[in-house]
This record gives C-alpha cells, sequence and structure tokens, in this order.
C-alpha cells in the first residue's frame, strides 16, 4: 500500500455498461433491469478500484458496481436484492480505513456519487444534501452563506457526507463543533427490503420516539442506504488565533490539555503530537526548528477580537503546567502555526524512502489517561521495535499511532498488527475506544466484544431486526463471534 | 390539576412494607422476594403519587411501588417480572408532562431514587452518576470544580438525571450546550430480560459499532432500565451577560433570532415570549412595564470579558429588525433581566384566580419558521376563543404554549386538547415535530405516524427485539395504531 497517496473509485460512471461476463461469486445481472444503462460496470479496473479502501484489508471484488441516480431507483435495488439475498455495500468517497465499504463476499457494490445535490437553507442553520457530496465542495457552496459544515476531517478532499456519516466521521475541529452525527438532524434511508423511512426532523431537537437517525449514524451501511441528509450548520467564526507551545513530556502536555478544557475555554482545536513526530518533522521541513518535545497545538475562535485574551489564559494555563517554548499567531499568518500539523503524516510517510505508514491507527481515552496511553504506545513500539510517531485531537482523548515500517515487508506488517492489537487492548483497559473515528469496518471487528460486552448482542439484536437476511454490508461492524 | 404548584413522588421508601391486600391488575407478591423490605409499597397515597405526573394525563395505578438499591437487583426483579409479563414502569422525579412515568395498565412502578451517587472525574471533564440524582444537587456537587451538567432545565429542584435522560430532557441552555443526549457518553442499563449492558465508552467520542446509547437516551423507559450513567462537563462561563430586546412584531424577533444563530455568536439562552405573555407580565409584576410587544430574552457566556463586544454585535442585529427597546446587565445583576422569564408561568397560572395553564405545549419548527408557527397559535387559540400566551427557547426553534383556562371545566379542556392538536399538526407541517423537550409519553402517540411515517415500524422493530414481552413501559412512546 500507498498509505500516502489517495485514489478515490468514486469516479462518474463510465460511458458503456458491461456485460457480465466475469466470474461472479452472485448472479447480479437483475441489476440492470433497476439501474439505467450506463451507470452499471463490470469493468475489471472499476471493480478493482471499488475493493480496496486507503486502509490496509484485503477485500474481495464485487461482482457489479452501479450509480443509482435516485432513491427509487435504490428502493427498488435493495427490494430486488433482499429477494435475492445478494450483499449490498454502499461506497461513498473510498477514504475509509478500516475497510469499511468494500465488499468480502462480492455482490453489489452500490455507489451514491451522483447523489450530490447541495440545498442550502441559510435562515435555518442547515443544508439537505445528497451523500455523494464531497466535504470540501460542501463547504465551498457554504461559504458565501458564511456558514460551515464543521467536523474538520483530514481527507475533506474526497470523502463524501454519505460516508462520514456512515462512518461517523470526525476530525481537527470536533473538540469544539463535535462529530458528523452532532449536526444530522435528519435522515432519508432506503431499508434493505426497499421502503424508504424518514429518521429524524429538520429542527434542532425533538424528543418525538426512538432516535433512529443516530443508530444509522456510524452504522457503516450495514443497516441500509443514506439516500439524503439535513445537516445543522455553523457561522464561520471571523477570528482564529492559534499557538504552538512545548512540553518537556507528554504527560505535562496532557494535563495541560485537561486543564485547558475544563477552563470554559472551547478551543476550535487541540492537537497533540510526540517527540518522535516532532523529530521527523524537524526532518521533513528545512525551516522548522522544533525542541525535540511533545507539542501541542491550540487554536481559538470567535467573532468580537477578543481572542487575545482567551489566549493569554491559554499561554497562563500552559505556563502553570511548564510549557517550554511557546507561539502564536492570529487569522491571517495562521498557517504557519499549522504548518506543522499538515506535515505530520507526509513526514512520518517519507522517513525513508522505502519505509511508510503501516496503518494509522485510532484510539480514545479519557482525556486523563492521554499520558498514559501515550506512554503505553511508547513502551510496546519499543519492544515491537518500531517507530511509532503518534499525534492526536488531544482536546478529544484522541491518538492516531502512524508506525513507520517497510509495508512490502509481511514481517513487519505482522508487528503492525501486533502494534495495533496491543495499543486498543491498551485502550480500551484505560476506558477508551477500539476507534475515534474510523470505524470498526473489518479490520476492528474482533475488538467488538472486549468492548461492547452482552451489548454487541442488543447490536446483533437491531441488525436482524433491520436486515433480517444480512444483505447490507456483511462481513463489518458486527463481531465475527456470532 | 394545579399546573403551577409541582410534587414529588421521589420520596425516600416508606418505613414499613406494606401487604399487598388491595385489588390487583397483576400478581406481584414476588417483588418482595426481590426487593429488600422496607423498600416496597402498596399504601394507598404512596400508589396514588405514582399514578400521576405534572400533565393532565389520566393513568392507571400500579399494583406496588419498589425501590430498588443496586443494579443487581433491578436485573432480578424485571428477569421475574419479565418471566411473568408483569409490566414496570420506571420513575424517577415524576416531574413529566405527557404521563412518561405513569402506568397504564397497573404492574410495578420502578422507582431509581435511591440510585443518588455521584462520582466527579475533574481531569476527565465527567461525572458518573445514578439516575435518582437530582439535577440542582448534581450541579451543587460540581460547583466546586467549576463545572456544570449543563442542559438548563426548568424543573431541576426536582427532576432526575434519570428521567432526563429518559426524556432526553433540556431547556435554557440547550441552544448552546446540547439536550441531555449530547452529554451522555455511557449508560448502564438493565435489559427486559434482567441482562445488565454497558452502552457507549467514558470517553468524548468513539465509532465503535451502533450508537445503542442514544436509543436508550429518550426512549421513555420503554426499552430498559437506566442504572448508570457517564454525563460529560462544562466549564463554568466566567461572565454572562444579557439582553432584553422588544420587537415591532413576532416575524421580526423570529428573523433576529435567525440572524443572532447565523452570526457564529453562541448565545448561553435565546428566549421568546409572545405579546400575550408579556401583557400577563406587566400585570404579574408592578415593576414590570414592558411595551405591549414580543421580546427577545439573550445572554452570552464568555471567560475574558469581552462580551460587551459580542453583546454589541447582538444589538447591531436586533437594531438590524427594527427593535424596539434594549436593556442589557452583566453577570452581577443580571437576574434583573431574567425575572421576566421566571415569572412567565406564574404569571400565566396566576392570570385569573379560577384558572390556570391547561397544558404545556411543546412543540419545534426550523427557526425560518418561527414566526409562521407563532402567527398560527394565535390564529388557532382565536379560532377556539382561548387566552394562549407563548414563550419559547427561540434559539432551537422550540415554543410553548401555555392556554389558560378553567381546568376544571371539562369543555374548556377539550377546546385545549382541540388547540393542542391543531398546533401540533401544523408544527409537523412546518417541518417540525411534535415534542422538543416533553416527549411522546401518552399524550403525543397520536402524533407518531403523522411525524415519523413508516420509521415508527423500524421503531417498533426494535421495541420487539429488545423487550419481545412488551414489559417495558407499556402504552407509551409508540402510536397505538398497531
Amino acid at each position: 500500500m500507498d498509505g500516502c497517496k489517495r485514489l478515490s473509485a468514486s469516479h462518474p460512471p463510465p460511458d458503456t455498461t458491461q456485460t457480465m461476463g466475469h466470474d461472479h461469486d452472485y448472479d447480479c445481472s437483475f441489476v440492470t433491469d433497476v439501474v439505467t444503462e450506463g451507470r452499471v460496470s463490470t469493468a475489471e479496473d472499476v471493480l478493482d478500484a471499488h475493493a480496496k479502501d486507503e486502509g490496509p484489508h484485503e477485500a474481495h471484488r464485487p461482482d457489479v458496481v452501479v450509480w443509482p441516480d435516485s432513491t427509487r431507483e435504490i428502493a427498488a435495488l435493495l427490494a430486488e436484492a433482499n429477494d435475492r439475498t445478494v450483499p449490498v455495500t454502499p461506497w461513498s468517497g473510498g477514504t475509509s480505513i478500516e475497510g469499511n465499504p468494500i465488499p468480502v463476499a462480492g455482490g453489489i457494490v452500490l455507489n451514491t456519487s451522483e447523489f450530490d445535490e447541495i440545498t442550502v437553507r441559510h435562515d435555518d442553520l442547515q443544508a439537505v444534501v445528497g451523500p455523494g457530496v464531497v466535504y470540501d465542495d460542501l463547504n465551498a457552496a457554504l461559504a458565501s452563506h458564511n456558514l460551515r459544515f464543521a467536523p474538520g476531517i483530514a481527507a475533506g478532499d474526497i470523502a463524501t457526507i454519505g460516508g462520514m456519516i456512515a462512518n461517523n466521521a470526525s476530525g481537527l475541529n470536533a473538540v469544539r463543533y463535535g462529530v458528523t452525527g452532532d449536526h444530522v438532524l435528519r435522515l432519508e434511508v432506503v431499508l434493505p427490503d426497499g421502503r424508504i423511512i424518514e429518521c429524524g426532523r429538520d429542527v434542532p431537537k425533538s424528543t418525538a420516539g426512538y432516535n433512529l437517525k443516530d443508530l444509522f449514524v456510524g452504522s457503516e451501511g450495514t443497516l441500509g442506504v443514506i439516500t439524503e441528509a439535513t445537516l445543522s450548520l455553523e457561522g464561520i467564526a471571523q477570528h482564529r488565533h492559534a499557538a504552538l507551545v512545548t512540553f518537556p513530556s507528554s504527560v505535562a502536555a496532557s494535563q495541560a490539555v485537561s486543564t485547558i478544557m475544563a477552563s470554559g475555554l472551547t478551543p476550535g482545536a487541540l492537537e497533540f503530537m510526540d517527540t518522535q513526530l516532532v523529530e521527523l518533522l524537524n526532518d521533513y521541513n528545512d525551516d522548522a526548528d522544533f525542541p525535540a518535545a511533545p507539542l501541542l497545538l491550540i487554536e481559538l475562535h470567535g467573532n468580537s477580537g477578543d481572542l487575545s485574551t482567551q489566549m493569554d489564559r491559554v499561554r497562563t494555563i500552559c505556563e502553570d503546567h511548564d510549557a517550554i517554548e511557546w507561539s502564536e499567531a492570529d487569522t491571517d499568518d495562521i498557517e504557519t502555526i499549522w504548518r506543522a500539523r499538515r506535515d505530520a503524516y507526509p513526514a512520518a510517510c517519507e522517513y525513508y524512502a522505502d519505509q511508510t505508514v503501516g496503518v494509522i491507527g485510532d484510539v480514545v481515552v479519557p482525556i486523563s489517561r492521554y499520558p498514559d496511553i501515550v506512554s503505553r504506545i511508547e513502551t510496546i513500539s519499543d519492544e515491537l521495535e518500531l517507530l511509532t510517531p503518534c499525534v492526536g485531537h488531544a482536546g478529544d482523548g484522541n491518538i492516531h499511532f502512524l508506525p513507520v515500517v517497510d509495508t512490502d515487508d509481511p514481517a513487519a506488517m505482522d508487528r503492525v498488527q501486533e502494534l495495533t492489537d496491543a495499543i486498543v487492548s491498551e485502550a480500551l483497559e484505560l476506558g477508551g475506544t477500539a476507534t475515534g473515528e474510523h470505524g470498526i469496518g473489518i479490520g476492528k471487528r474482533k475488538f467488538m466484544r472486549q468492548e461492547h460486552g452482552d451489548a454487541v448482542d442488543v447490536m446483533s439484536g437491531i441488525k436482524d431486526a433491520i436486515d433480517p437476511r444480512g444483505i447490507m454490508n456483511p462481513g463489518k461492524t458486527l463481531p465475527n463471534d456470532d
């Protein structure tokens, strides 16, 4: 794999309908009765492109890829597939890490890229969007309204709203603005048997009945296909003020995070990088000359030019936690501060010419346990003789670990898997979760029972109630122990 | 009913175990095998106190009330009740409006008031609490940590966390801090068959599996019994600044709400009162002398003394929307502004000596439709010859209507019901919801199909999967059409 290069399989549909001549797992010839010519493909390169996301997981090629262009078409397709017990795996931007949208047993991949409409309801602070809308495109469309869809994901140039909802994606700005699910007010969903339902309403709050909306958010396409969403939006803060602070230890940095979060300040971003990553940054960028020590990046958002007062308060907190170096920048030159964060992943990737990031790990622990997980990652990496720089959304207790290895060396990749298993188990023992942003997909099914215990049986019961034939994205999310 | 007087049935358990001598719907004698002596009652006054919440709904007395004091005891009780198909209705503070915690067919009322432990995890910005903890008691315990559980409900002196979670309660401060569910990280739940599960983890975010936590939040005790919750907390803002603004029309006031919300400012509260209510306030309080016109109450929260700049921005927005009068106050004398809001309900109650509020209506519409719902409520009230002052959390699109009638006059109460039905239908047609804060309970079941369509069948499927014998709080939440 090339962990630094991103490919999207969400291209427009091919020009010609392909014949279904190849060996297949399921007879999917019925799809051409439902989805119009030109939006169905069995071309080898198309099947290949939909058999791989950005993670290391091996999957099974689909038998066919379809690009439906209406909710009714999806409803008809699912009803037919359900009758025939043919698996259907929804596909969005393909930027996932855990194999979330790639089939494990063939069948149909349902690419939602045709659903790319955006309707902005400015006075309601809402947008109604299709699942195929790209995150950055949505925010570009919202900019003229001075509004924003705020979770702040890393792959925003490719990832789509459908995938973000299905995986409850988030990133840099979730610490202030919440994760994707916090911004979803309503979903139109096609159920596995072809029924179309609405989950939630176009209002800021409701207490009317069971919360189906948040059941479908994060369900990774295993319960139905999302065909439309109403999102709540934020006004864009007029002022930003950022600081980069170095600490003598990750414990000191983590404690500063707790204190900042408890202070009543609401940072727009609060990021951590460990010493290893800082050293890689110094290697990567000739202009970078950070002390070899953990750092925090803190950004404040506001509307009345008062941010320097608030930032002074952050600085005092950091100094109380023995901060070594402090630099700051405001709205206009804020990128000078954020360059360090932007360079984190490429710096890790390009550490050696023949090595790259084996996996992007993703766990969350309670904020107070952040120093513990950082130090445990260090110990486990040392034991496995891996270089594992870390970067994370510290304000959320979220940490990404980036083991740098030769990804073509199976023995090295085995150690990466061992590392991941050990770190996830450690996070769970610290009261954390196996995944803060990337979801369960294929890769983390084995931790579901450890994390959730008997609650997994309730999840399975819900899956059976909604998708009794198990056609929706089989082999994902729920554990493989039952 | 006395709409202004609040009674709590969540008193400590009685001193003596009562015999089960009265006529009963279910044989509940088994409960004394499970719940220890002194925490079981069939006393008439106890049964009566658990057959009525603060709303107008008639219910059925329970056969027995129990006060379990451990999760294991609840698990054993539910397992036995499930074997015998005996209804169990969880009871918290009893401050609900829609009959949410009152039995409709006898059986067991399970009072959670013994679960009143609070553990504050300051560094994690979390508290672990039992369902019997009173909202104000929790915030009193958090104050020394400079932390707060923020939804801001009206009945905070009686309502408990269990009921708040079961109904996904919210109030004044939800516009900035979110509703109860937004602050629930983890729940311990006893399922109807006695299994104990954990939903969610003690972390700010997770994408591990289906979101069961938000399925149990707002499920009104129909899926299981919540026995413990981890809540996320907020730092307490050091500065508050409030303004009271009068507008020439409810349309102008509503448009100012939209503009304020879209401005990137995040008010701590944003409340609306209509002309009728303002006139009642002038009657009620000798010091009050508001222009007879709609008003907004706006509060800003912050930490760096900068609020006057932000408030100037709010003022400019209000002036752009033709505001008539403006008054403001800061942290120390902020109660002068909020007295108007605090007086709203008593003012409506005491309008005439022999009349009171027939029902507290509760609908939400998209913010842009706020003027429409206000004007429709006015029209419907005129048609039904009812005086219906309105007050609401305008920043959330939430409005409460308070028809003032002689509640002992059945014909008047019929008109109140007609009013409620018409306003809810109108809210639904405007894209809104039947309830923003009070839940479905008994009173709003009839709107579930209109609001949710076929999604109701998915809710029923989930209910059947989790509670196949239907013992948990039967006759609530789901509609009575199936």
